[in-house]
């Protein structure tokens, strides 16, 4: 089957994330289509927008189907210029404002740049002061300050321990800590030393060994840390010592970070600073 | 005056993320007003979302308003108990599914956890390479690699490098390198020379002397790396660099993390890599 090709073009008056979450979000939900995005960011100019109007019109010509057009922009002459191309519209605000407005009995400012804007010094910091702290306890490093972590994270080596901490970091303000368990431990059923002050804090990621198996091949091709076996053997403990002493965990095959995050939060019961 | 309060539930049957992302965007052109947000992910079967009723009800009665409630859920089940509650529900698949339906002349899958799900291994593996990079080059570590960035970003120490560089890998796949101007150099107007081969990646960060001054007191307060004369010099040699050397900078005073790594791939034409 030959799949239809649409080109989806997402607006905004500035950084286009909420453009793009809300179209990524309504696009995955329709299988057999083929996908060709246009990112534009910061469109706040009527030349620009007329430029924009154009490259609607030639995607529309070549494709021989209208482009899809996720707006959040703010600015109505802005967003007549670009409904005058040849595509289809689905603008953020054009339906919510009004239905939110009516509930609230209050105008929308109607600004761009909002959502994603700074909105105090307390809260940048906030969010430094998380991220330093990820990078300053990545892989086991200075466990003697976990106690002032929110999380700690532990798991063999490459079940996403690292990009899940910068993740919560960065994205919710979390204090994540992560501390390996490595083959070194294995032949005891002890969870390793340097984390036993902090184990209600634990969390546990692991994968499938096929996975584990698969994803370290990609970096040490035919590798005895690599091989089958012995990510069978390294999960197979984890796991064991997780059951054990019974700390939460998540198998984090075929999920993505976003998920792998927010499925320890709401396990956790960790409060979600939002940034983005 | 005082700040009408109003309860605000983001309801999802997987992260959250895409809910939150949407009610966020529009709350935030309301002024005046107490919001107290309450995130419910993986709302995934009938007796969670009888809990959240009941819940939402508490909250009407407490605010004397019935709460808003923006919601991706994508089981009508779970959606038609949500909506017994006194509440405002705003849907997002409501409002948009069936318009892209209609123009597409295919129906929705309706399936919960497609937009923050794992799509293929290829896309996990350039993602975690792009985060690796980032983390391997970082305040100039291993600037001989540079030239396999997508971008190196310069500027004063705590101009917000590392976590523009963090975001730029962790959300959009982009390898990011950056390295730090230093007064030790200060005495020249030249590019440090571990970056000269890499001049057509460099992008400067800087910030107002006075922001500068704030940051860095925050760390290091009354010493004379944070005082207001050594951030000044600081900032008007590196813009001067940036002059001379023609490089792109960006002023970042004020502008969150997320509006940063978006005008620095809008200004560099780097394609960015959805993942959230």
């Amino acid at each position: 089957m030959i799949r239809q090709k649409r080109t989806v073009f997402y607006l905004s008056d500035r950084t286009g994330i909420t453009a793009e979450t809300l179209g990524h979000s309504l696009l995955t939900q329709f299988d057999g289509m083929q996908w060709e995005t246009v990112s534009v960011p910061f469109l706040d100019d009527a030349a620009k927008a007329a430029t924009v109007r154009m490259q609607i019109n030639q995607a529309a010509e070549r494709d021989g189907y209208r482009p899809l057009v996720f707006s959040t922009l703010q600015n109505p002459q802005i967003l007549a210029v670009i409904k005058q191309a040849d595509c289809r519209v689905y603008d953020f605000f054009e339906a919510f404002t009004h239905p939110v407005e009516e509930e609230l009995h209050r105008s929308s400012a109607r600004k761009a740049g909002r959502s994603h804007g700074l909105h105090n010094n307390l809260s940048y910091f906030r969010r430094i002061a998380a991220i330093n702290y990820v990078l300053a306890h990545d892989d086991g490093v200075n466990p003697n300050h976990f106690s002032e972590a929110d999380i700690v994270l532990i798991g063999a080596s490459r079940c996403g321990k690292t990009p899940t901490c910068l993740y919560l970091g960065l994205q919710y303000g979390i204090a994540a800590a992560n501390y390996p368990l490595t083959p070194d431990d294995m032949h005891v059923q002890q969870l390793p030393q340097a984390v036993e002050h902090v184990k209600s804090k634990l969390f546990g990621l692991t994968l499938t060994p096929a996975q584990l198996h698969f994803i370290r091949q990609e970096r040490y091709p035919n590798s005895q840390y690599a091989s089958l076996a012995q990510c069978q053997q390294e999960i197979q403990w984890q796991e064991s010592l997780f059951h054990r002493f019974d700390i939460s965990y998540l198998d984090a095959t075929r999920i993505s970070i976003e998920e792998i995050s927010a499925i320890i939060l709401n396990r956790c019961g960790l409060k979600r600073r939002l940034y983005g």
